[in-house]
């Protein structure tokens, strides 16, 4: 999308409203009266074919008689008439287009063609649309109200975005309750061309908005979101609320990773590698939103509690204490300077307790020593309604602070009927206040992980040397043989096309060669079933380890080979791989890939076995995975102080692991043909690790 | 403390006020003046020497010119005076007294000695004592404000008590912005002598009260609590707000049980074991005090939404997806009846969709078929306030339906200005309405797990046969030896003394018997260092496993013992102990305790070695153990499905395992010289348990 035709869409020079009516009540009233009452400054064009003056405009009777070049369109006409509108107004060259009309996609099949065909129109004209099936826009920095929602939010550093039309309703009037300012206010409706992408790249060097909100239920690219939305939050925060997160695993699974990677996972991994805050429900998002939207971001993690009594105090401590935040030290010459104003029962460390006595000077003085402190990075002033508080006076003097303070201070004054007013004077002056400590610390948090995540280093993304070639040319083998899991022996030559340590194998069709295999591999050895339709070997009792001599090597081949035979009459029994047996003490990982709808590869981590399978300990992470994600995924897992060693054990080689993710990662981007890859175990010692299984799975062509 | 003296703290005839005072400001005059404002019925008796009159009332100038008896004395004079007052008002043949006055326990040494002959003064002449350092009490169904508190909060069914005087005061100043009504607010200060169990107790059968909720920090007789609040939950709902919980592990752990068994992990058994319901900050605790004063309780969890748009009608449904209710199904004749009055795009399954363009009689037309519907056990009607949106009408149909209804109904109108005269509509008619979804489902599920609670069987108790006379001895021989720590082979004395099941062990001094001793037992076997010095044994190389002959234990022995003696010179080493093995495939378990310093003995049970040690996978109960908590707790811990079988494994015998926990907690409540114990590992196999290693400390003299 040609970055003027956004511009023409937030900030037009003429609007046209097709279907504007003068019946109050009516959507097409209620939009040409808004753009009216908003303040407009650009030129008005009612359409409508009775003609006439509607609120003082004359009306055009017909597209074809509006001027052209046009920069706004605002749609709101019966569904059936809204292709035939757009393709007009394409050709007076419309920059941007709304469509409000709903009646498309949402409603079926007819739906779905009609918007198919607005889409195509839009996306041959350059037309920037937004909707169909939308409330419109609002941009309260140059007086824009394109749509029929009723009330006008205050202006103001916040920009919200949401594809659910009521949720924005419902924004709204919580909004003009609350007296919350916003830059933009955008209903997406079904986002035929315009989504949350386009959004946030314009939102992203929109001078007027300092925060993004939004409320998503799905996206279509999910790949695009993650490029612009890391852009975006290197500069600004954006907090959304992800809803409609329904169990995508439909398709049958057939490896861990297909049963644990949903669609969840996904959107998780997205918002994590992104930079994106979720908020788990709206008032979060609204907390959040004014925090970071009226207070600087602290730049490090001790928060200091001021209080006028105990309780409260602990309670704001405990909170701390589970958050990513810390009990900020003091320093001695601070602890000095309030013994020379603090009465003697007061609490000299944090929380410092000044007492239920304090007036507003005490808190003042305290705040203003708390405030120049090296060590504090943010500070939350709590106030319980005592007899000797005074409220308004002790906002005063917080509000005084916080003008002149580069670091974040918020309020908690517990209660609602007396300290309302204290409340008020604190909002109004940009400083968050609270009823209770929990949402001011929640903000705090927040606002301090924003700050790491602005002040990480670049991601470092990283290729891998592969012989890619020998890789294509095994695939094209495997679907030329019509096999859709190509497993381990032919797999482990797409390892070494990728350069991945695989152990000694060798296929034995008969026990003879086994034996000679594992005398030229060196005792111990694995046994391991070896047919291309039995992926889940153990499920057979096809795997037969530590075998120490030739006796037990012949016997765990006849044995395998013929149970596999009897329990799975269907399967083509190649032989047996016989293996290297894993270093003494190596761990077991699993590393694995899925393909998202949405979001391309879904890489996952974890333990072997029981980790994975019973306790869901996992990581996620979206392809391409830096090399900071293959090192936080590694170390976010519960079972992590197991690699790490426990009872004196050496730690596994993580930098082993971190390239078998990398390599992983690459193998998913470098062929969309595979649906699905599994290697596990892996096996991981002090020093090295190796791919002791492998599974590949190819996309079915029904996708 | 006998009742009626309880009956005199709440609903006295007479009331003094020591220190009253004419002087408005000064807290004496607050008092005074509250209980008069409140309109209280009885007699009301100022005291202060200056004698003459208050407030229309003749002051007494003497606390021995009082009438006797007197129900309650509320005393507001300084610290140094008050034991005497109270002395006199002992002679005078008062029941109950609230000391306002603060400077006592929490001002140090001093102030700690004088609550002590406070508490001792009460005690001996039975007097019923509430604080010191506490804002007093207010009984709103008789008028008695007996507090300095500023505002009389409405009448209502709700009870609250605080430990933190200024949370009471934050809290009344929060009710009375809401308009939230209460039966009784209590201040409990320092708890000389009433405490949260006494409050709890009288409350039980206090007919103005439907709801008890409270602010905690500490407990000093945490089975008292026990007891009495699960009497209290199984009639009514307790909610609480516990802070102040700091790592009490001060004392250095000599076992798993010791490092993890924290008082957080006490207070949440004790919680959990007494029915009552803990809030994670005071929004919630208020949002549910609301809920369950003005709703009946859902008999089930299926919970069926009404809304009229998508959006956030898939956001309730996710958070319902995420708590313990269920979306309900609804039955084949609710869907046709809906259908005869729904328009065509409305979705007829749950959430049920009437659309954007709903009015009032839609919604109460769905609402009735709904709340008629056999299979719904709760309902939340969602409004997001678009154009045709009836505010005020929809709330007066929920409002209609609610009062004929006897399953709970929740209202969720989105938003803030618009809606603020539908939501005002609904809290006046009792049916709490929020502004989003989540603490509306929030509400509806705790309502359904204190249903669940309420309606579980009583529990079961259960007392194990031991030979109690032989573990005395055995401790005391312990005890004379100077040992602290009683470790295996002795320990297993213990076990046999409580019937419990250990596998065939002997002590071998040499080589040679450890040989003989294995021949005996049968191969293979194990092989621990015994050493009463040595408890991690582990740590010193000192345990050998499937040693399969002769020569194995042998060089097992030499090694073992040798090892220890290199490593710990200080210890004197026994010899070996030679174990039978434990049978194939059986599984670790541990299950221990410590002795909590306010609740007493707190079982722990958690899977063996890197369960417990690593991912802290562990699930605490208070002894005495019921059926149901030894049963329940096995099932909570995150790797029970482990135990359950996996890949075709048999289930472990459980009912081993309850036995051994249920032991493990009479051998704790039987010997409270046992300051912790850990049998660990416990090996349980399909087909029973045998306690393979155990260590018990008992307690130091010091404490």
């Amino acid at each position: 999308m040609p970055e003027r035709n956004l511009e023409a869409l937030f900030n037009p020079g003429t609007v046209a409203v097709i279907g504007a009516s003068a019946t109050p009540g009516k959507v097409g009233h209620s939009i040409l009266s808004n753009l009216v009452e908003a303040g407009f400054q650009g030129k008005i064009f009612p359409v409508n074919p009775k003609g006439g003056e509607m609120l003082g405009l004359p009306v055009v009777p017909s597209i074809a008689e509006l001027p052209s070049p046009l920069d706004l369109a605002v749609v709101s006409i019966p569904p059936r008439h809204v292709v035939d509108a757009v393709r007009q107004l394409a050709e007076r060259k419309v920059r941007a287009v709304i469509v409000i009309t709903a009646g498309f996609k949402e409603t079926g099949r007819e739906g779905y063609y009609l918007e198919q065909e607005l889409t195509s129109i839009a996306r041959e004209n350059n037309i920037a649309l937004l909707g169909p099936n939308c409330l419109g826009l609002n941009n309260t920095a140059c007086g824009l109200n394109a749509s029929f929602a009723a009330g006008q939010p205050p202006r103001g550093n916040i920009a919200f975005f949401s594809q659910s039309g009521a949720l924005c309703t419902a924004i709204l009037d919580w909004a003009l309750g609350e007296n919350i300012g916003f830059s933009k206010f955008i209903s997406l409706g079904n986002k035929a061309v315009l989504d949350e992408s386009d959004m946030l790249e314009y939102l992203r060097d929109d001078p007027d908005t300092d925060v993004i909100i939004g409320y998503m239920e799905s996206l279509d690219d999910g790949a695009r979101f993650i490029r612009v939305a890391r852009e975006v939050t290197a500069r600004k925060p954006v907090i959304v609320i992800k809803s409609g997160t329904t169990a995508a695993g439909a398709k049958a699974a057939s490896s861990h990773t297909g049963a644990m990677a949903g669609s969840e996972q996904a959107y998780a991994a997205a918002f994590s590698q992104a930079g994106v805050m979720r908020a788990a429900d709206v008032a979060t998002l609204f907390n959040l939103a004014q925090a970071f939207s009226r207070q600087p971001l602290p730049a490090g993690p001790n928060l200091a509690i001021i209080t006028n009594s105990g309780g409260p105090g602990i309670m704001a401590a405990d909170v701390c204490e589970k958050s990513a935040l810390l009990m900020s030290p003091l320093t001695a010459s601070t602890v000095e300077r309030m013994k020379t104003f603090l009465p003697p029962f007061a609490s000299l460390y944090n929380p410092i307790d000044i007492i239920g006595d304090a007036d507003a000077v005490r808190y003042r003085q305290t705040l203003e020593a708390v405030a120049a402190d090296e060590l504090v990075n943010a500070i939350l002033v709590l106030l319980t309604p005592t007899a000797s508080a005074q409220i308004v006076e002790t906002a005063q003097a917080v509000a005084d602070v916080a003008a002149t303070c580069d670091k974040p201070i918020f309020a908690c004054f517990m209660g609602q009927k007396r300290v309302a007013p204290g409340r008020e004077l604190l909002l109004e002056a940009g400083v968050p206040c609270y009823g209770f400590p929990e949402p001011a610390i929640a903000s705090v948090e927040a606002m301090y992980r924003h700050y790491v995540w602005k002040n990480s280093p670049a991601p470092v993304e990283v290729c891998y040397r592969s012989d890619r070639g020998r890789a294509e040319r095994l695939i094209a083998s495997a679907r030329r043989s019509g096999c859709v899991e190509i497993v381990e022996f032919q797999a482990q030559e797409l390892l070494r096309a990728y350069e991945l340590p695989v152990p000694p194998t060798t296929l034995a069709r008969t026990s003879d060669e086994a034996v000679a295999a594992a005398e030229q591999i060196g005792y111990p050895v694995v046994v391991k079933i070896a047919s291309p339709q039995i992926s889940h070997k153990s499920d057979v009792g096809g795997v037969r380890v530590g075998l120490a001599d030739a006796q037990a090597v012949r016997a765990a081949f006849m044995d395998v080979t013929s149970r596999a035979q009897r329990l799975r009459k269907d399967a083509f029994i190649s032989g047996c791989l016989v293996q290297a047996m894993a270093p003494k003490g190596a761990k077991e990982v699993i590393v694995g890939f899925k393909r998202d709808p949405q979001f391309g590869p879904l890489i996952m981590f974890g333990l072997g076995g029981i980790y994975v399978e019973v306790l869901k300990d996992i990581a996620f992470r979206l392809a391409p995975l830096t090399l900071n994600d293959a090192h936080v995924m590694i170390r976010e897992i519960r079972s992590y102080p197991l690699l790490r060693g426990v009872r004196g054990e050496p730690p596994v080689d993580f930098k082993a692991i971190e390239d078998i993710l990398l390599t992983m990662s690459q193998l998913a981007l470098d062929f969309p043909d595979i649906y699905e890859a599994e290697f596990n175990p892996i096996l991981v010692s002090h020093d090295g690790a190796t791919v002791a299984d492998v599974r590949v799975t190819l996309c079915t062509h029904a996708e």
